[in-house]
Parts: structure tokens; sequence; C-alpha cells
């Protein structure tokens, strides 16, 4: 058991954003959430999956909703405890700990607020290994776990609980409550207990978010490159280096959809690049060439600061750096890739590992 | 305290969808599923609103949805059943009683259902005398009572429990759920204690609903005019004579929106009747004239039979009488008509009772 410092909550919410691949939130507001409620109520401890008691009660708590809509309707804290707490009353059993449901600037910072606020640790680990738009697209969901009992909860005090038959039936119908409470919502989900919990979701996850955080700090600081150091981090490959040239973002059925295009510089000079995203990035394609796809993990820096820059907040002129990192391996088999493969976002196109992509171009294939 | 006879369903179904006013849900489903659920596990027992304690517990029972989704995706008596215990569990406390949300062929009769599989009395009362196309439309809601805690449940197994900060809040999120459902779904909701139901709903309804359709029944017997002998008992007007010619509608919002068109005979010759509907009749115009509009009922009678003819059952060439009849006096208050008068609907009319539109016309007005 760890304290969660003010420093790591700072590295966290940036390390998490590389990991949320163009979703997850906004670090910053995630940031300043996380760090009032600290303050406030103290700061929460960060328990290891390991060290997790197998009779242990851990419950979720995320924001859901299109990024485009948070930036305007900024969360207040309260949502959130309102949604944690409509599920515990509904369970009738004490919570014992929350935990991020997926890596993003925001989405691993808000189960900070519910941690201080309640005084529950949080586990170090998440249900995708990175950020996705779905709410079944969780490893627990390859191992049959419900997602439901879920509560969702907005700012004017409406609660929902929802009990469905599964978490495809979960999405769908807390997506069109999400849509009602304004775009943006607070939900608790997945109930879970420590055994299951160590079988079927991602380990570590908060650790390695705020590694990458820190490792982007120390990089600036010592004047090297935080791209590279990041990328050597967690084994990715830089894609691309361009410039944004036009930014199509719609808000519709509850997220931020739309496509980015980026000419290129240096050695891409001359090619364009173009990612589709859903909350996040899914697909980026050079020219004719698909680059890499979901699941693995598409993310775009800033060039210059090595900040991983958001869908929302991409910017016509932005310098940039796209990467490709392989995704967590339980998303590479059939059954995660049936789950958050392309063809599962209306794409014809079969899984190619990103390594294996960036191989085949380096032979020249 | 009184046992439900087979006789006293049929007669309610009947009798109700006089007082559905175009919605309501199908009497002839309506009646099936109650008679089917008495012989399976008995009849139940109808207790008048003066018999209830102070301190019972009242939960109704109802469909939501577009009438036009019932007649092709017919409840199956599981549904109501999982939106009630759903809603029983949420409680923790015992339910003592069902009641009727609306008069209607179906939520008159689906209450029934519940009483008889739970062996819970029927109170005779609803909250409504009529029926209306959204949940926040019940005399309840002047009182300021909730509609929440409220239970939606589908066929499929998914059941949600929302708690709303208003009661238009509790349409909106349910309205949602039940597209996402499939356009129909089963609720309940509008918990509310014996004292409080005495203070704040319709009481006698079923009974009247029962007494209405025994009316119909007795007067084709006896060869006598089933339309007369209704109106005469419940202070209705005949407003015109015709012939269905025109029958838009459409299933969006969850609702059966659209107009009918009416050619006249007899004395209406050579005039035009158009109503309005979203489930329910809203507004009955002859040519350029008002002649009925919501909360007062608006009823369409098949001409030879006498027999309630609801929205999405009308067909070209059907040979009517079209009625206006007084609505219950609540919802002729201020806050009545902010709740369910035609504004509210979108339409700039004020309203005007029906009986003072039939007399001015008589004084040639």
């Amino acid at each position: 058991m760890q304290q969660i410092s003010e420093r790591f909550i700072e590295d966290l919410a940036l390390g998490a954003t590389v990991l949320g691949t163009g979703g997850g939130g906004d670090p910053y507001i995630g940031k300043l959430m996380a760090q009032a409620a600290a303050a406030m109520y103290g700061p929460a401890d960060l328990v290891s999956v390991d060290d997790l008691a197998d009779d242990a009660l851990i419950v979720p708590s995320a924001m859901m909703g299109a990024p485009t809509v948070m930036t305007e309707k900024i969360p207040g804290g309260e949502e959130v405890i309102a949604a944690f707490s409509a599920l515990q009353d509904y369970l009738g059993r004490e919570i014992t700990h929350t935990m991020s449901i997926e890596a993003g600037g925001l989405n691993s910072t808000i189960p900070l607020v519910v941690a201080s606020r309640l005084g529950l640790p949080l586990v170090d680990a998440d249900m995708m290994g990175r950020a996705f738009p779905e709410l079944q697209m969780c490893t627990p969901t390859m191992w049959g776990i419900s997602a439901t009992p879920m509560a969702i909860a907005d700012e004017k005090g409406n609660t929902t609980i929802l009990k469905t038959v599964d978490n495809h039936w979960t999405e769908r119908l807390a997506r069109s409550i999400c849509v009602d409470m304004g775009t943006t919502a607070m939900i608790a989900l997945y109930v879970i207990d420590g055994k299951t919990l160590k079988e079927s979701c991602i380990p570590g996850t908060m650790t390695l978010a705020a590694e990458i955080g820190g490792i982007i700090r120390a990089a600036r600081t010592a004047h090297l490159d935080p791209i590279d150091a990041v990328l050597e981090r967690i084994g990715g490959f830089r894609l691309f280096s361009g410039k944004v040239v036009d930014v199509q973002r719609r808000t519709e059925s509850g997220f931020a959809r739309g496509e980015a295009r980026f000419a290129g510089v240096d050695a891409d000079a001359g090619t364009t690049l173009r990612i589709r995203f859903q909350n996040e990035h899914l697909i980026a394609t050079r020219d004719d060439t698909v680059l890499a796809t979901v699941p693995d993990l598409i993310t775009v820096f800033d060039a210059d600061s090595g900040e991983p820059i958001t869908t929302e907040e991409l910017r016509y002129g932005f310098r940039v750096v796209v990467a490709g990192v392989p995704c967590n391996e339980r998303w590479r088999t059939p059954s995660g890739l049936d789950l958050v493969g392309p063809r599962y976002f209306g794409y014809d196109l079969d899984f190619v590992p990103v390594e294996q992509r960036v191989a085949d171009r380096l032979r020249g294939s």
C-alpha cells in the first residue's frame, strides 16, 4: 500500500493520456479534480493487485460520454460520488476499493476522487490497459463478468441503476441515458471481487501510467526527447511525423466521432496520414497503407513537448508525432478481437499487430 | 373487497378503452392477459379506496411505449412481473397493492396480471381518469409526488431502476430506455402510500370502466344504441359522425403520433373532422372549428357496434361517432393544464371545456 502523492497524480494524468490513445478524457481537468479531492479529504492509497484480498469488493468509477462535451461541461466531483453511492446502496454490501475502468487523462484520475472522498484504496489495475469508447470493451467481458448492476448519475441529481442481460445491452441502454443526461455522465459498474479481478483485469496500469508521465517529465528536464523515452518504455513505434491539416469532429450518439488528417514532414513529407476516431483513435492510414488499427494503441504526441494530445484538443497546425503501441495481449485473442477489433468498429480489415506492420514496411513488402 | 370475475375483466377492458381516448393499449390483448393470469393464479381482489389502510404501500404497474408497436410485439406477462419485482427488491419493503396508472384497454388490465400472479389486491383507482402519453401526466405529480423510484423491464431480461429529480426527467430517461428496449416496455412507478393515494389519485376508475363496458354490452343485447347509453353515463357529447378517409401514423420517439381525417355523414355531411394524436387523441377540429382538446376526452366509437377504437386500429372506411367527454376536474386547474393542456402538447390554444364549446356552437356563437 502506497500513499498517492501530488506528483503521482500529475504523472498519472499525463501518462494515462498516452495510454488513452486520443480518448479517456482531459488530463488537466482530471489532475485538478484528483488533487483537489486529495487536498480536501486526504490522499488516497494505492494497492497492488497482489496485495488484494480475494474477497475484496471492488467497483470501478468513471466518466462516460463524449470528451468533446466534457471540455464545456466540466464534471464537479459530486456526480461520481452519487453514482458510486447509488451502486453501494443497491448492492447493500460494503464496497472496499475503487479502481480505474480504463487508462485515460480523466478516467485514471476520477477514481482518485472517489478514493479520497470515501476513504477507499485504489487498486493498481484497469480493465483495458488503454481507453476504449464502449462499456463492454473491458477485459472482464471476456471472462463472462457482467458490467451490471451499474449506476449512472448526472450533475442534476438523476441516477439510474441498470441490470442487463449482457454487456452490449449495458452499453446500449447506458449510452441513451448518458445522451439524455447531456452526453456526459458519471458511472460505477463491473462490481468485481478480488479473486476475479486478479484473473480478468490488467494489473499495474496506474503505476505504469505514472511511470510514463514521470519519463516525459524527466526527459524534458534533461532536454532529451520524451517521445523516444516513452516509446522505449512501452515498446512503441514512431509511425509518422507531420502537422494537423484538418480535423472533422462531430458529437453524435454519445461519442466524439470523426477523423484527423496530417501532412507529413521530414521523412514523411509528401504523404498524408489519416486517423479515424470514436472517442479513441481507431485506424491510422498513410496514403493507402494501414499503419495501425485497434486494439493496438495509436497515440498522437506534440512533437516538441512530448505531451500526448486527445482528439478533442487536436487543432490545425499542431506539429505531431504519431506512434503505434502494441496493446495488451488479451485483446489480440479471438475473443478480444471480437470485442475491439477493426471489424467491430465497421472497418473491413483484419487485425495485424503494429510491430508486424512496421516490420513488413521495413522489409518493403 | 370484491373478487374480480371474468365478466368484470371483459367489461373493464372495453370500458377502459372508452376512457383511454384512443390510447391505453389494445383491449383484446389486455383482456386475454388478465383472464389467463386469473385462470392460472386465481382471480384478483378489488379494493375500494375507502377501504385502503393509510399505511398500505401501492405500486402501479403498466406498459409504456407506442401502441402501434405493441400490436406486433405482444407482451408476455413476465416483463411486468420483472419490473414490479425489481422495484420491490429496490424498495426492500413489502408492496401491499397494485393499481392502474391510467384507464386504457391494456393499462387497466395489466395490473390484474400482477395482482393475480403475486396475490396482491388491485386498488379501484387510477392516476389519470383517462389515458395520457407521458409518465409525468399523473395527478400525483400535482401533489409533488415523485414517479421514482421506477423500474423498467423488457422481454429480454433487462431491467432499469430510475431515480430522478422530477417527473419530467422520469419521462425523458424512461422514454429513451423504452425506445432502446424496442419501443414498448413494462414499468412500475409512483410508489405511494394509502393516505397519499386517497388525496392525490382518482378513485373508482376501475369500477367506472367496468360499468361502461357493461353498459355497451347490455345496450347491444337490448338492441339499444350503446354510444348514447355510454355518453349519458359519463356526461359526454356526440361531436361528429363520419367515416375514416385518411390515417397518418408514425412511430417516433417512443410514441405513436399522427392524425386521422374523417368525412362527415348525416348532419355532418360536407365537413371534415381532423383528430391529432400522440398515443391518445389530443385535438379534434371540424373544418376550422376546434370541437375538443386535451385534457378532455376525445373518443372514437364504431358507429354500429359502439366499440371504442384505439388510434392504432383506425382504418380507412370505418364508420365512426366521435364524442367529447369532460375530464376529471383536477386536470382543469391551472396546474393540471400546465401538465396536460393543449399548450403543453405544442398547440397554440387555450383550453375551453368541451361542454362550453358544445353550448357555444348550439348558441351559434
